[in-house]
Protein backbone atom coordinates (compact mmCIF):
# COMPACT_ATOMS: atom_id res chain seq x y z
CA UNK A 1 0.00 0.00 0.00
CA UNK A 2 1.92 3.24 -1.04
CA UNK A 3 -0.29 5.78 1.54
CA UNK A 4 -3.45 5.15 3.81
CA UNK A 5 -6.63 6.37 4.51
CA UNK A 6 -6.66 10.12 6.50
CA UNK A 7 -6.88 9.84 10.34
CA UNK A 8 -10.66 9.96 11.63
CA UNK A 9 -12.48 12.93 12.12
CA UNK A 10 -12.34 12.36 15.71
CA UNK A 11 -8.94 12.87 16.14
CA UNK A 12 -7.67 16.31 17.15
CA UNK A 13 -5.85 16.83 14.28
CA UNK A 14 -3.99 20.60 13.53
CA UNK A 15 -5.02 21.99 10.15
CA UNK A 16 -8.14 19.68 9.95
CA UNK A 17 -6.04 16.25 8.23
CA UNK A 18 -6.55 15.28 4.46
CA UNK A 19 -10.11 14.34 3.28
CA UNK A 20 -11.07 11.49 1.88
CA UNK A 21 -13.40 11.51 -1.07
CA UNK A 22 -17.07 10.23 -0.52
CA UNK A 23 -18.90 8.07 -2.58
CA UNK A 24 -20.66 9.67 -5.82
CA UNK A 25 -23.42 7.25 -5.94
CA UNK A 26 -24.66 4.98 -3.58
CA UNK A 27 -22.94 1.52 -3.73
CA UNK A 28 -24.72 -1.34 -4.99
CA UNK A 29 -24.05 -4.02 -2.77
CA UNK A 30 -24.67 -4.40 0.67
CA UNK A 31 -21.47 -3.79 2.05
CA UNK A 32 -21.69 -6.09 4.49
CA UNK A 33 -18.46 -7.28 6.46
CA UNK A 34 -17.10 -9.17 9.37
CA UNK A 35 -18.74 -7.95 13.12
CA UNK A 36 -16.47 -7.22 15.74
CA UNK A 37 -17.09 -9.83 17.18
CA UNK A 38 -16.40 -11.86 13.51
CA UNK A 39 -13.08 -9.72 13.62
CA UNK A 40 -11.82 -10.46 16.86
CA UNK A 41 -12.29 -14.72 16.45
CA UNK A 42 -10.81 -14.96 13.27
CA UNK A 43 -7.42 -13.12 14.63
CA UNK A 44 -7.42 -15.27 17.38
CA UNK A 45 -8.35 -18.37 15.35
CA UNK A 46 -5.50 -17.10 12.69
CA UNK A 47 -2.04 -17.74 14.79
CA UNK A 48 -1.13 -18.92 18.30
CA UNK A 49 1.21 -16.75 20.63
CA UNK A 50 0.16 -13.48 21.64
CA UNK A 51 1.06 -11.44 24.88
CA UNK A 52 -0.62 -11.88 28.17
CA UNK A 53 -0.62 -9.12 30.59
CA UNK A 54 -0.67 -10.09 34.24
CA UNK A 55 -0.56 -8.88 37.95
CA UNK A 56 2.83 -8.85 39.81
CA UNK A 57 3.34 -8.00 43.36
CA UNK A 58 1.66 -5.20 44.40
CA UNK A 59 -0.75 -5.15 41.38
CA UNK A 60 2.23 -4.27 38.76
CA UNK A 61 1.05 -4.72 35.48
CA UNK A 62 3.55 -7.55 33.25
CA UNK A 63 3.64 -8.09 29.78
CA UNK A 64 4.84 -11.89 28.68
CA UNK A 65 4.63 -13.70 25.27
CA UNK A 66 3.10 -16.73 25.94
CA UNK A 67 1.50 -19.54 23.17
CA UNK A 68 -2.38 -20.06 22.96
CA UNK A 69 -5.05 -22.58 21.44
CA UNK A 70 -8.40 -21.90 21.66
CA UNK A 71 -11.44 -23.33 23.01
CA UNK A 72 -14.77 -23.58 20.37
CA UNK A 73 -16.16 -20.31 22.03
CA UNK A 74 -12.92 -18.44 21.50
CA UNK A 75 -11.36 -18.61 24.89
CA UNK A 76 -8.10 -19.08 24.96
CA UNK A 77 -6.05 -21.89 26.73
CA UNK A 78 -2.58 -21.39 27.94
CA UNK A 79 -0.05 -23.79 29.00
CA UNK A 80 2.48 -21.70 31.26
CA UNK A 81 5.14 -22.56 34.07
CA UNK A 82 4.68 -21.47 37.47
CA UNK A 83 8.35 -20.96 37.30
CA UNK A 84 7.99 -17.84 34.87
CA UNK A 85 6.47 -14.78 36.68
CA UNK A 86 3.46 -14.96 34.59
CA UNK A 87 2.76 -18.54 35.74
CA UNK A 88 3.02 -17.10 39.61
CA UNK A 89 0.80 -14.65 38.67
CA UNK A 90 -1.94 -16.03 37.61
CA UNK A 91 -1.81 -18.39 40.62
CA UNK A 92 -1.81 -15.28 42.67
CA UNK A 93 -4.63 -12.94 40.96
CA UNK A 94 -6.57 -14.56 37.92
CA UNK A 95 -7.13 -11.24 36.21
CA UNK A 96 -5.42 -11.77 32.21
CA UNK A 97 -5.99 -9.90 29.29
CA UNK A 98 -4.39 -11.57 26.70
CA UNK A 99 -3.09 -9.23 23.49
CA UNK A 100 -2.72 -10.82 19.83
CA UNK A 101 -1.74 -8.67 16.42
CA UNK A 102 -2.44 -10.80 13.22
CA UNK A 103 0.23 -11.93 11.47
CA UNK A 104 0.87 -9.26 8.03
CA UNK A 105 3.55 -8.63 5.47
CA UNK A 106 2.92 -4.93 5.60
CA UNK A 107 5.93 -2.91 6.92
CA UNK A 108 3.39 -0.69 9.22
CA UNK A 109 2.65 -1.84 12.27
CA UNK A 110 -0.10 0.34 13.01
CA UNK A 111 -1.80 -0.75 9.68
CA UNK A 112 -1.40 -4.53 11.96
CA UNK A 113 -5.30 -6.11 12.98
CA UNK A 114 -5.21 -6.76 16.53
CA UNK A 115 -7.57 -8.15 19.34
CA UNK A 116 -7.20 -7.55 22.87
CA UNK A 117 -9.66 -9.99 25.10
CA UNK A 118 -9.70 -9.12 29.06
CA UNK A 119 -11.29 -11.15 31.81
CA UNK A 120 -9.90 -13.78 34.54
CA UNK A 121 -8.28 -16.93 34.04
CA UNK A 122 -9.54 -20.42 35.77
CA UNK A 123 -7.50 -23.95 36.03
CA UNK A 124 -10.18 -26.12 33.88
CA UNK A 125 -11.87 -28.70 36.60
CA UNK A 126 -12.35 -32.32 35.95
CA UNK A 127 -11.84 -34.90 33.11
CA UNK A 128 -13.79 -33.44 30.36
CA UNK A 129 -12.51 -29.88 31.20
CA UNK A 130 -9.48 -30.39 31.21
CA UNK A 131 -9.44 -32.92 28.37
CA UNK A 132 -10.69 -30.17 26.13
CA UNK A 133 -8.15 -27.53 27.35
CA UNK A 134 -5.63 -29.79 26.78
CA UNK A 135 -6.80 -30.83 23.31
CA UNK A 136 -7.21 -27.27 22.26
CA UNK A 137 -3.28 -26.00 23.42
CA UNK A 138 -1.88 -28.94 21.89
CA UNK A 139 -3.62 -28.54 18.67
CA UNK A 140 -2.57 -24.76 18.01
CA UNK A 141 1.04 -25.76 19.76
CA UNK A 142 1.70 -29.38 18.78
CA UNK A 143 5.10 -29.02 20.79
CA UNK A 144 3.87 -28.21 23.91
CA UNK A 145 3.11 -31.70 23.69
CA UNK A 146 7.15 -32.24 25.24
CA UNK A 147 5.93 -30.08 28.39
CA UNK A 148 2.12 -30.10 28.73
CA UNK A 149 2.52 -32.67 31.61
CA UNK A 150 5.50 -31.34 33.49
CA UNK A 151 4.83 -30.66 37.21
CA UNK A 152 5.32 -26.76 36.94
CA UNK A 153 2.98 -26.42 34.00
CA UNK A 154 -0.45 -25.89 34.16
CA UNK A 155 -3.18 -25.00 31.53
CA UNK A 156 -5.23 -21.70 32.31
CA UNK A 157 -8.68 -20.70 30.79
CA UNK A 158 -9.22 -17.54 29.87
CA UNK A 159 -12.51 -16.78 30.78
CA UNK A 160 -12.84 -13.49 28.53
CA UNK A 161 -15.39 -10.47 29.71
CA UNK A 162 -14.00 -7.78 27.39
CA UNK A 163 -12.80 -7.72 23.77
CA UNK A 164 -11.52 -5.10 22.03
CA UNK A 165 -10.60 -5.34 18.40
CA UNK A 166 -8.61 -2.74 16.19
CA UNK A 167 -8.29 -3.44 12.35
CA UNK A 168 -6.34 -0.79 11.54
CA UNK A 169 -6.38 2.59 11.27
CA UNK A 170 -9.61 4.42 11.88
CA UNK A 171 -10.95 0.83 12.23
CA UNK A 172 -11.94 -0.96 15.84
CA UNK A 173 -14.99 -1.37 17.91
CA UNK A 174 -15.54 -3.53 21.08
CA UNK A 175 -17.54 -6.94 21.14
CA UNK A 176 -19.75 -8.06 23.41
CA UNK A 177 -18.40 -11.06 25.25
CA UNK A 178 -21.69 -13.16 24.67
CA UNK A 179 -21.21 -11.81 20.93
CA UNK A 180 -17.35 -13.13 21.08
CA UNK A 181 -18.41 -16.62 22.31
CA UNK A 182 -20.89 -16.93 19.66
CA UNK A 183 -19.33 -15.62 16.37
CA UNK A 184 -17.27 -17.40 13.82
CA UNK A 185 -13.68 -17.07 12.52
CA UNK A 186 -13.73 -16.21 9.07
CA UNK A 187 -13.09 -18.99 6.88
CA UNK A 188 -11.57 -17.00 3.78
CA UNK A 189 -9.61 -14.69 5.83
CA UNK A 190 -6.69 -16.77 6.74
CA UNK A 191 -6.34 -17.95 2.94
CA UNK A 192 -7.07 -14.70 1.27
CA UNK A 193 -3.48 -13.63 0.82
CA UNK A 194 -2.66 -15.45 -2.11
CA UNK A 195 -6.32 -14.70 -3.56
CA UNK A 196 -5.74 -11.01 -2.98
CA UNK A 197 -2.27 -10.63 -4.75
CA UNK A 198 -3.88 -12.57 -7.86
CA UNK A 199 -6.73 -10.35 -7.96
CA UNK A 200 -4.34 -7.33 -8.14
CA UNK A 201 -1.73 -8.70 -9.73
CA UNK A 202 -3.78 -10.07 -12.68
CA UNK A 203 -7.35 -8.39 -12.76
CA UNK A 204 -6.80 -5.04 -12.11
CA UNK A 205 -9.42 -4.13 -13.95
CA UNK A 206 -11.66 -6.29 -12.62
CA UNK A 207 -11.28 -4.28 -9.62
CA UNK A 208 -11.61 -1.40 -10.76
CA UNK A 209 -15.19 -2.07 -12.38
CA UNK A 210 -16.51 -3.25 -9.33
CA UNK A 211 -15.20 0.00 -7.76
CA UNK A 212 -16.74 2.28 -10.56
CA UNK A 213 -19.73 0.45 -10.68
CA UNK A 214 -20.87 -1.23 -7.54
CA UNK A 215 -19.12 0.59 -5.06
CA UNK A 216 -19.72 4.26 -5.42
CA UNK A 217 -16.90 5.40 -7.21
CA UNK A 218 -17.61 6.02 -10.82
CA UNK A 219 -14.60 7.96 -11.18
CA UNK A 220 -12.21 5.50 -10.12
CA UNK A 221 -8.82 5.28 -12.03
CA UNK A 222 -7.45 2.87 -9.94
CA UNK A 223 -8.83 0.34 -7.43
CA UNK A 224 -6.31 -2.19 -5.20
CA UNK A 225 -8.03 -5.48 -3.20
CA UNK A 226 -6.65 -4.62 0.34
CA UNK A 227 -8.40 -8.07 1.55
CA UNK A 228 -11.03 -10.70 1.53
CA UNK A 229 -13.32 -12.21 4.35
CA UNK A 230 -16.42 -14.33 3.71
CA UNK A 231 -18.63 -11.42 2.92
CA UNK A 232 -16.65 -9.25 0.79
CA UNK A 233 -13.62 -7.47 -0.71
CA UNK A 234 -11.73 -4.10 1.12
CA UNK A 235 -10.94 -1.91 -1.89
CA UNK A 236 -8.32 1.15 -2.31
CA UNK A 237 -9.91 3.40 -4.42
CA UNK A 238 -8.55 6.01 -6.49
CA UNK A 239 -9.73 9.03 -7.66
CA UNK A 240 -9.27 12.63 -9.50
CA UNK A 241 -10.77 13.25 -5.46
CA UNK A 242 -8.09 11.65 -3.56
CA UNK A 243 -7.66 8.04 -2.32
CA UNK A 244 -10.51 5.99 -0.57
CA UNK A 245 -11.58 2.97 1.23
CA UNK A 246 -14.61 1.31 -0.47
CA UNK A 247 -16.30 -1.77 0.06
CA UNK A 248 -17.93 -4.75 -2.26
CA UNK A 249 -20.07 -7.47 -0.80
CA UNK A 250 -20.47 -10.79 -2.22
CA UNK A 251 -24.63 -11.46 -2.96
CA UNK A 252 -24.57 -14.06 -0.02
CA UNK A 253 -21.75 -15.23 2.73
CA UNK A 254 -19.06 -17.61 1.55
CA UNK A 255 -19.06 -21.03 3.98
CA UNK A 256 -15.07 -21.68 2.75
CA UNK A 257 -12.11 -20.26 1.21
CA UNK A 258 -12.65 -22.30 -1.89
CA UNK A 259 -15.80 -20.37 -3.01
CA UNK A 260 -14.02 -17.18 -3.04
CA UNK A 261 -13.15 -16.94 -6.65
CA UNK A 262 -16.65 -18.01 -8.23
CA UNK A 263 -17.91 -15.26 -5.63
CA UNK A 264 -15.21 -12.79 -7.20
CA UNK A 265 -16.11 -13.68 -11.08
CA UNK A 266 -19.79 -13.12 -9.93
CA UNK A 267 -18.91 -9.59 -8.67
CA UNK A 268 -17.09 -9.19 -11.81
CA UNK A 269 -20.00 -10.13 -14.08
CA UNK A 270 -22.14 -7.78 -12.23
CA UNK A 271 -20.01 -4.89 -12.19
CA UNK A 272 -19.89 -5.15 -16.07
CA UNK A 273 -23.55 -5.87 -16.98
CA UNK B 1 16.09 -26.42 13.24
CA UNK B 2 14.69 -30.12 13.49
CA UNK B 3 15.13 -30.70 17.16
CA UNK B 4 15.84 -28.68 19.83
CA UNK B 5 17.68 -28.97 23.74
CA UNK B 6 15.90 -31.10 26.29
CA UNK B 7 14.09 -28.81 29.03
CA UNK B 8 16.31 -27.33 31.50
CA UNK B 9 16.71 -29.70 34.45
CA UNK B 10 15.07 -27.64 37.09
CA UNK B 11 11.55 -28.48 35.03
CA UNK B 12 9.42 -30.92 37.22
CA UNK B 13 9.60 -33.40 34.72
CA UNK B 14 8.07 -36.74 34.55
CA UNK B 15 10.42 -39.93 33.71
CA UNK B 16 13.39 -37.22 34.30
CA UNK B 17 13.43 -36.28 30.45
CA UNK B 18 15.32 -36.52 27.63
CA UNK B 19 19.38 -36.19 28.65
CA UNK B 20 21.77 -33.82 26.96
CA UNK B 21 25.55 -35.09 25.95
CA UNK B 22 28.04 -32.75 27.73
CA UNK B 23 30.95 -31.61 26.06
CA UNK B 24 33.78 -34.32 26.03
CA UNK B 25 36.39 -32.09 26.46
CA UNK B 26 37.12 -28.07 27.57
CA UNK B 27 35.93 -25.96 24.82
CA UNK B 28 39.08 -24.05 23.83
CA UNK B 29 37.54 -20.83 23.19
CA UNK B 30 36.07 -18.47 26.18
CA UNK B 31 32.60 -19.39 25.56
CA UNK B 32 31.60 -15.34 26.16
CA UNK B 33 28.28 -14.59 24.74
CA UNK B 34 26.07 -11.40 25.18
CA UNK B 35 24.58 -10.85 29.10
CA UNK B 36 21.01 -10.86 29.60
CA UNK B 37 21.66 -6.81 29.53
CA UNK B 38 22.78 -7.19 26.21
CA UNK B 39 20.32 -9.58 24.75
CA UNK B 40 17.49 -7.37 25.86
CA UNK B 41 18.70 -4.42 24.15
CA UNK B 42 19.78 -5.95 21.37
CA UNK B 43 15.26 -7.04 21.37
CA UNK B 44 14.50 -3.87 21.50
CA UNK B 45 16.78 -2.32 19.31
CA UNK B 46 15.65 -4.81 16.34
CA UNK B 47 11.91 -4.19 16.22
CA UNK B 48 9.58 -1.18 16.68
CA UNK B 49 6.20 -3.02 17.76
CA UNK B 50 5.51 -4.99 21.61
CA UNK B 51 2.87 -5.26 23.71
CA UNK B 52 2.22 -2.76 26.84
CA UNK B 53 0.42 -3.78 29.67
CA UNK B 54 -1.24 -1.36 31.53
CA UNK B 55 -3.56 -0.86 34.24
CA UNK B 56 -7.63 -0.28 33.78
CA UNK B 57 -10.06 0.98 35.91
CA UNK B 58 -10.33 -1.13 39.11
CA UNK B 59 -6.48 -2.37 38.45
CA UNK B 60 -7.53 -4.62 36.09
CA UNK B 61 -4.37 -5.63 33.73
CA UNK B 62 -4.63 -4.52 29.73
CA UNK B 63 -2.75 -5.75 27.18
CA UNK B 64 -2.56 -3.78 23.67
CA UNK B 65 -0.08 -3.24 20.67
CA UNK B 66 1.61 -0.03 20.90
CA UNK B 67 4.87 0.64 18.62
CA UNK B 68 7.97 2.11 20.11
CA UNK B 69 11.25 3.74 19.53
CA UNK B 70 13.82 3.81 21.93
CA UNK B 71 16.46 6.51 23.71
CA UNK B 72 19.95 6.03 23.97
CA UNK B 73 19.51 4.69 27.27
CA UNK B 74 17.13 2.00 26.20
CA UNK B 75 14.33 3.44 27.71
CA UNK B 76 11.23 3.10 25.33
CA UNK B 77 9.09 5.93 23.94
CA UNK B 78 6.03 5.24 23.25
CA UNK B 79 3.49 7.67 21.74
CA UNK B 80 0.06 6.39 22.30
CA UNK B 81 -3.81 8.22 22.01
CA UNK B 82 -5.80 9.56 25.04
CA UNK B 83 -8.83 7.79 22.89
CA UNK B 84 -7.41 4.45 23.34
CA UNK B 85 -7.52 2.62 26.62
CA UNK B 86 -3.73 2.59 26.89
CA UNK B 87 -3.71 6.15 26.83
CA UNK B 88 -6.62 6.70 29.41
CA UNK B 89 -4.61 3.87 31.51
CA UNK B 90 -0.96 5.17 31.54
CA UNK B 91 -2.92 8.83 32.39
CA UNK B 92 -4.03 7.47 35.39
CA UNK B 93 -1.98 4.84 36.73
CA UNK B 94 1.88 5.51 35.37
CA UNK B 95 2.91 1.99 35.81
CA UNK B 96 3.16 -0.35 32.88
CA UNK B 97 5.17 -3.31 31.30
CA UNK B 98 6.37 -3.79 27.75
CA UNK B 99 6.91 -7.04 25.97
CA UNK B 100 9.07 -7.20 22.64
CA UNK B 101 9.29 -10.74 20.72
CA UNK B 102 12.20 -10.57 18.04
CA UNK B 103 11.29 -10.92 14.82
CA UNK B 104 12.27 -14.56 13.88
CA UNK B 105 11.46 -16.73 10.35
CA UNK B 106 11.10 -19.92 12.83
CA UNK B 107 8.27 -21.84 13.17
CA UNK B 108 8.00 -22.99 17.04
CA UNK B 109 7.05 -19.34 18.88
CA UNK B 110 8.71 -20.53 21.85
CA UNK B 111 12.00 -20.62 20.63
CA UNK B 112 11.35 -17.02 19.89
CA UNK B 113 13.54 -14.13 21.86
CA UNK B 114 11.78 -12.36 24.07
CA UNK B 115 11.94 -9.36 26.47
CA UNK B 116 9.71 -7.71 29.49
CA UNK B 117 10.49 -4.03 30.70
CA UNK B 118 8.63 -2.78 33.45
CA UNK B 119 8.31 0.33 35.53
CA UNK B 120 6.48 3.43 34.91
CA UNK B 121 6.00 5.83 32.53
CA UNK B 122 6.47 9.37 32.67
CA UNK B 123 5.54 12.55 29.92
CA UNK B 124 8.89 14.23 28.20
CA UNK B 125 9.35 17.32 30.65
CA UNK B 126 10.64 20.30 28.90
CA UNK B 127 12.22 21.41 25.33
CA UNK B 128 15.58 18.61 25.21
CA UNK B 129 13.58 15.98 26.49
CA UNK B 130 10.88 16.14 24.52
CA UNK B 131 12.91 16.57 21.23
CA UNK B 132 14.87 13.52 22.50
CA UNK B 133 11.83 11.59 22.93
CA UNK B 134 10.06 12.67 19.97
CA UNK B 135 12.78 11.88 17.94
CA UNK B 136 13.58 8.78 19.03
CA UNK B 137 9.74 7.25 18.10
CA UNK B 138 10.07 8.76 15.09
CA UNK B 139 13.54 6.81 14.01
CA UNK B 140 11.51 4.10 14.60
CA UNK B 141 8.46 4.55 13.66
CA UNK B 142 8.83 7.54 10.42
CA UNK B 143 4.82 7.27 9.96
CA UNK B 144 4.27 8.72 12.90
CA UNK B 145 4.87 12.47 11.55
CA UNK B 146 1.54 12.03 10.93
CA UNK B 147 -0.21 12.00 14.25
CA UNK B 148 2.69 12.66 16.71
CA UNK B 149 1.56 16.31 17.32
CA UNK B 150 -2.21 15.75 16.91
CA UNK B 151 -3.56 16.62 20.07
CA UNK B 152 -5.02 13.54 21.70
CA UNK B 153 -1.42 11.50 21.11
CA UNK B 154 1.18 11.91 24.00
CA UNK B 155 4.22 10.97 24.13
CA UNK B 156 5.39 8.60 27.01
CA UNK B 157 8.74 7.52 28.49
CA UNK B 158 9.03 4.22 30.33
CA UNK B 159 11.36 4.26 33.31
CA UNK B 160 12.71 1.03 33.19
CA UNK B 161 12.59 -1.12 36.23
CA UNK B 162 12.75 -4.37 35.70
CA UNK B 163 14.30 -6.38 32.74
CA UNK B 164 12.98 -9.91 31.90
CA UNK B 165 15.27 -11.86 28.84
CA UNK B 166 13.86 -14.70 27.69
CA UNK B 167 16.01 -16.68 24.76
CA UNK B 168 13.97 -18.93 23.76
CA UNK B 169 13.81 -22.93 25.67
CA UNK B 170 15.96 -22.58 28.81
CA UNK B 171 17.84 -19.31 28.57
CA UNK B 172 16.67 -16.62 30.68
CA UNK B 173 17.77 -14.33 32.87
CA UNK B 174 17.17 -11.26 34.21
CA UNK B 175 19.10 -7.70 34.41
CA UNK B 176 19.44 -4.73 36.61
CA UNK B 177 18.55 -1.69 35.13
CA UNK B 178 21.50 0.00 35.62
CA UNK B 179 22.80 -2.83 33.76
CA UNK B 180 20.15 -2.59 30.98
CA UNK B 181 20.92 1.12 30.39
CA UNK B 182 24.59 0.91 30.23
CA UNK B 183 24.60 -1.97 27.44
CA UNK B 184 24.58 -1.58 23.67
CA UNK B 185 22.47 -3.53 21.41
CA UNK B 186 24.59 -6.10 19.54
CA UNK B 187 25.72 -4.90 15.95
CA UNK B 188 26.08 -8.17 14.55
CA UNK B 189 22.88 -9.78 15.84
CA UNK B 190 20.40 -8.07 13.30
CA UNK B 191 22.82 -9.07 10.50
CA UNK B 192 23.37 -12.05 11.36
CA UNK B 193 20.59 -14.27 9.61
CA UNK B 194 21.91 -14.20 6.26
CA UNK B 195 25.77 -14.93 7.41
CA UNK B 196 23.87 -17.95 9.47
CA UNK B 197 22.44 -19.21 6.17
CA UNK B 198 25.59 -18.79 4.63
CA UNK B 199 27.84 -20.68 7.03
CA UNK B 200 25.24 -23.64 7.17
CA UNK B 201 24.64 -23.95 3.44
CA UNK B 202 28.21 -23.55 2.56
CA UNK B 203 30.50 -24.17 5.23
CA UNK B 204 29.21 -27.01 7.35
CA UNK B 205 32.82 -28.82 6.84
CA UNK B 206 33.82 -25.57 8.60
CA UNK B 207 31.34 -25.96 11.18
CA UNK B 208 31.93 -29.21 12.13
CA UNK B 209 35.28 -28.34 12.46
CA UNK B 210 34.75 -25.60 15.59
CA UNK B 211 32.36 -28.13 16.95
CA UNK B 212 34.99 -30.59 17.07
CA UNK B 213 38.02 -28.73 17.85
CA UNK B 214 37.20 -25.57 19.54
CA UNK B 215 33.90 -26.59 21.01
CA UNK B 216 34.53 -29.67 23.25
CA UNK B 217 32.66 -32.32 21.16
CA UNK B 218 35.20 -34.55 19.48
CA UNK B 219 32.29 -36.96 18.50
CA UNK B 220 30.00 -34.70 16.86
CA UNK B 221 29.13 -35.71 13.30
CA UNK B 222 27.02 -32.35 12.26
CA UNK B 223 26.81 -28.76 13.76
CA UNK B 224 24.78 -25.99 12.37
CA UNK B 225 25.21 -22.45 13.43
CA UNK B 226 22.22 -21.38 15.23
CA UNK B 227 23.00 -17.43 15.67
CA UNK B 228 25.95 -15.31 15.30
CA UNK B 229 26.58 -12.31 17.71
CA UNK B 230 29.43 -10.07 18.37
CA UNK B 231 31.50 -12.43 20.55
CA UNK B 232 30.71 -15.59 18.82
CA UNK B 233 28.46 -18.15 17.36
CA UNK B 234 25.63 -20.49 18.63
CA UNK B 235 25.77 -24.10 17.69
CA UNK B 236 23.20 -27.58 17.71
CA UNK B 237 25.68 -30.28 17.33
CA UNK B 238 24.89 -33.50 16.58
CA UNK B 239 26.74 -36.71 18.12
CA UNK B 240 26.03 -40.26 18.96
CA UNK B 241 25.26 -39.18 21.75
CA UNK B 242 22.24 -37.17 20.91
CA UNK B 243 22.03 -32.99 20.59
CA UNK B 244 23.71 -30.04 22.30
CA UNK B 245 23.71 -26.34 22.22
CA UNK B 246 27.61 -25.19 21.87
CA UNK B 247 29.42 -22.26 21.97
CA UNK B 248 32.69 -21.01 19.90
CA UNK B 249 33.39 -17.05 20.69
CA UNK B 250 35.94 -15.00 18.26
CA UNK B 251 39.36 -13.55 19.91
CA UNK B 252 37.95 -10.71 20.44
CA UNK B 253 34.08 -8.94 20.25
CA UNK B 254 33.68 -7.57 16.41
CA UNK B 255 32.45 -3.61 16.94
CA UNK B 256 30.55 -3.95 13.46
CA UNK B 257 28.67 -6.64 11.24
CA UNK B 258 31.15 -6.53 8.76
CA UNK B 259 33.90 -8.43 10.99
CA UNK B 260 31.80 -11.35 11.27
CA UNK B 261 32.91 -12.95 7.63
CA UNK B 262 37.23 -12.47 8.99
CA UNK B 263 35.87 -14.15 12.29
CA UNK B 264 34.40 -16.81 11.29
CA UNK B 265 37.01 -17.78 8.60
CA UNK B 266 39.79 -16.92 11.72
CA UNK B 267 37.78 -19.70 13.67
CA UNK B 268 37.95 -21.94 10.81
CA UNK B 269 41.31 -21.79 10.93
CA UNK B 270 41.82 -22.41 14.46
CA UNK B 271 40.01 -25.18 14.66
CA UNK B 272 41.62 -26.41 11.73
CA UNK B 273 45.51 -25.95 13.33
Amino acid sequence: MSSRPAAPPDHDVPGGGPSVPPPLAAPTTSGRRPTPAEEARTIIAGTNAGTLATLSEGGDPWASFVTYGALPDGRPVLCVSQMAEHGRNLATDPRASLAVVAPTAGADPLASARVTLAGAVHRPQGGAEVAAARAAHLAAIPSAEVYVDFGDFALWVLDVERVRWVGGYGRMASAAPEAYAGAEADPVAGHGAGAVAHLNADHADALLAMARALAGFPDATEAECSAADRYGLDLYVTTPRGRAAARVSYASPLAAAGELRAATVALTRAARA
